[in-house]
């Protein structure tokens, strides 16, 4: 352990949010953060059973060890996981080696890494049980985040039409009357516009990114980033700073922004729109879920069509529908029992909804090797590894998956992604 | 009796849709018709227990004898009415000197008076229990309207948009291409959309009417009309000839509409369309009723919003759903077994549901007292209660509570409306 600290607590002193003096519970924080992807759920239960700083045993090389403690302290627990996959999944970004450049290019945007133990963690976030955020990268005011109930998430098409943009304002308006802060995820269309409002009616506003949050993705709005940051806004992010928005973090990504509000309304959605997958989340987790209509030629409602006719949403038509919806969902005292701390329903992975069609569905493995590829640079299998946070045998299994796809293949080079 | 023979036999025969012998079945039905408005319960439990033949015995005065009938043959039911009531409000129509003018303008347009007994007849408004219809006033092809469930209502907004005309065309071309036969009211906007792409696509098409079938009510679509005629389509009212549509036979209408098809669809409504009240009367029939989502931001959406956000409708987004809605309300045997008669759920009053508002809510008088007024020419109240069709107590009762909401006032000549 002492070994992590000379390397990491420097940089460390500069990341903390406030004057939280447990610099090991941060640091073991940052370790999980850099090393494992989002919402792995094998590491959530180590955490959960035998504290985060188990990761510094990890780093040494000692896993055999951990994984006995794990096994004495929760044997049916233990038994239930494939814990060699989990390792094999860990091991390329297994060193300090790793981390620390990841830490630094923090410290240079002044990001600030919020763990639990921070005044201002979001604590409806643990709904996710153990899939919840290690911890959270930030740029910005950290006010701006409710760590209550006092949030609206607000996701929807890239592809808005100015119906859309119009609603979106609208709803927008009626939230900042209420005092909430609106969340979102950054992206064009939809998600621009809630934040743009929000800034206009000096309502808070939160975008939760894909990617590290030194990068700002995209770049087409980053003067919206920039503007959001200077007027008291916040961007946060479960990835590590240097890392690139991957499908698999747009996914877990989408989980977070569920996790963060007591309602999230979709406002316009094609038939795969990535909105789909936030309102999945958001009903998975118990949460709201509102989905504002359209004209049913206008390709940008017909998801939020197949959420209301299925039922997972409720018909959002005016702002006063958004804030009561929110309402609603702050009336559930298990879920926001006054901004306190519960633990989520369940340690399952959140469940697909039927009305997600992510396109041929793929395993984990394959989206994140997918992510990994590049279309023309070839990469061996273990570059794609330590890419993609697998391990060479999950690598290999992901490849194959898409090889049968036809969405990779094997050049003098090495692996390439299809187009 | 003898006395209604000579006055009507050689009327009726003109009248008469088929093969059908029994005079004095379709003379009793043409004298109920002409005397009492659509739908009232009071007839139609008469009508039920004594026979339809019991009219001539009230026109020759011996409605003291025909009331003691009905309670020797159904105590319970006899004494729950208001029989001095209903005979008071039929009263000032029930001679055979106010029915053959009616009659007489029928054979002039050549309609026809279609009865239970006639093989065409469509068993599915029995569902209506004793406020079902007493016999159609026709014009055109009996056979445009399906005597089963091959029928679907579509309706909507007189005020409709171009979007609310797109979406009727598709709906209804789907339904022409799964044999449906299109029934709606020959209103303006949506209805005049209806029965024109159904004539387009060479499907059957019924309009509806509330006044006699010889008007055409509205005068601007009497082109559709000629056409709908013309082209094998089929106009029906309950109401005979030469009687003006009145707010209270437009309800009565809309309930017709309801019960002749196994699922009506609204496919645009502003908040206080009736063809909300045409939805009302489905959902009390136990029909499938779906609404046309739109822009949150259009007026003609608002009434279908709501239908669906209280789970009265079911959202259709394409032909398809039309269909497959339709299919859905054939499914339920008790209303359509395969096109058998079946006598409806209750004889109670459809009760309206929340979702309509027709403005300051009126008592039944009320409504039919304002139909009567007039906005320049005053009248006296037994002239209002002959055109209205009520008791002078009742007229007495309605010009009362119009007083009091500033919708009727008494002049030099008479009573006259106020707009």
């Amino acid at each position: 352990m002492s070994n992590a600290y000379r390397r990491l607590a420097p940089l460390v002193r500069e990341l903390r949010s406030a004057q939280n003096d447990d610099l090991a519970d941060i640091t073991a924080r940052i370790c999980w953060s850099c090393i494992v992807e989002p919402g792995d759920g094998d590491a959530g239960v180590l955490r959960d059973t035998l504290g985060v700083e188990c990761i510094f045993d990890l780093i040494a090389g000692w896993s055999e060890m951990v994984l006995q403690r794990m096994h004495a302290a929760d044997p049916l627990e233990a038994r239930s996981r494939n814990w060699s996959g989990a390792i094999a999944r860990w091991r390329p970004r297994l060193t300090y080696e790793h981390v620390v450049p990841l830490v630094r290019a923090a410290t240079k945007v002044g990001a600030r890494f919020l763990v639990p133990s921070d005044p201002s963690w979001p604590t409806q976030v643990d709904d996710l049980g153990v899939h919840t955020a290690v911890g959270l990268w930030t740029r910005g005011r950290l006010d701006a985040l409710h760590r209550d109930a006092r949030n609206l998430a607000v996701v929807g098409s890239r592809a808005s039409t100015e119906y859309g943009n119009n609603v979106t304002g609208e709803l927008v308006v009626a939230a900042a009357g209420a005092g909430l802060s609106i969340v979102s995820g950054g992206a064009y269309g939809i998600d621009a516009q809630a934040h743009r409002v929000a800034l206009a009616s000096e309502a808070d506003t939160v975008a939760v990114l894909a990617g590290g949050v030194d990068r700002l993705y995209p770049a087409g709005n980053s003067e919206l980033f920039q503007r959001l940051l200077a007027q008291g806004g916040l961007v946060v992010s479960e990835a590590p700073c240097g890392q690139a928005p991957t499908k698999w973090r747009f996914l877990q990504r989408n989980r977070l922004i569920a996790a963060l509000a007591p309602a999230t309304i979709v406002v316009e959605a094609g038939a795969r729109s990535g909105a789909l997958n936030t309102a999945n989340h958001a009903s998975a987790l118990g949460r709201e879920l509102g989905a504002v209509p359209g004209a049913i030629t206008s390709a940008t409602s017909v998801g939020c069509h197949r959420l209301i006719r299925e039922g997972a949403a409720t018909m959002i038509c005016s702002g006063d529908d958004a804030v009561e919806l929110w309402r609603l969902g702050c009336s559930d005292g298990r879920l926001f029992p006054g901004g306190e701390n519960q633990v989520g329903p369940s340690d399952a992975q959140v469940p697909l909804l039927e009305v997600v069609e992510l396109s041929p569905r793929l395993s984990d493995e394959a989206v994140r090797v997918l992510d990994a590829l590049r279309p023309r640079r070839g990469n061996g299998e273990a570059e794609l590894a330590a890419l993609a946070g697998l391990s060479l045998t999950d690598t290999r299994a992901g490849l194959a998956e898409l090889e049968l796809l036809g969405r990779a293949d094997l050049s003098d080079t090495g692996w390439r992604r299809v187009s």
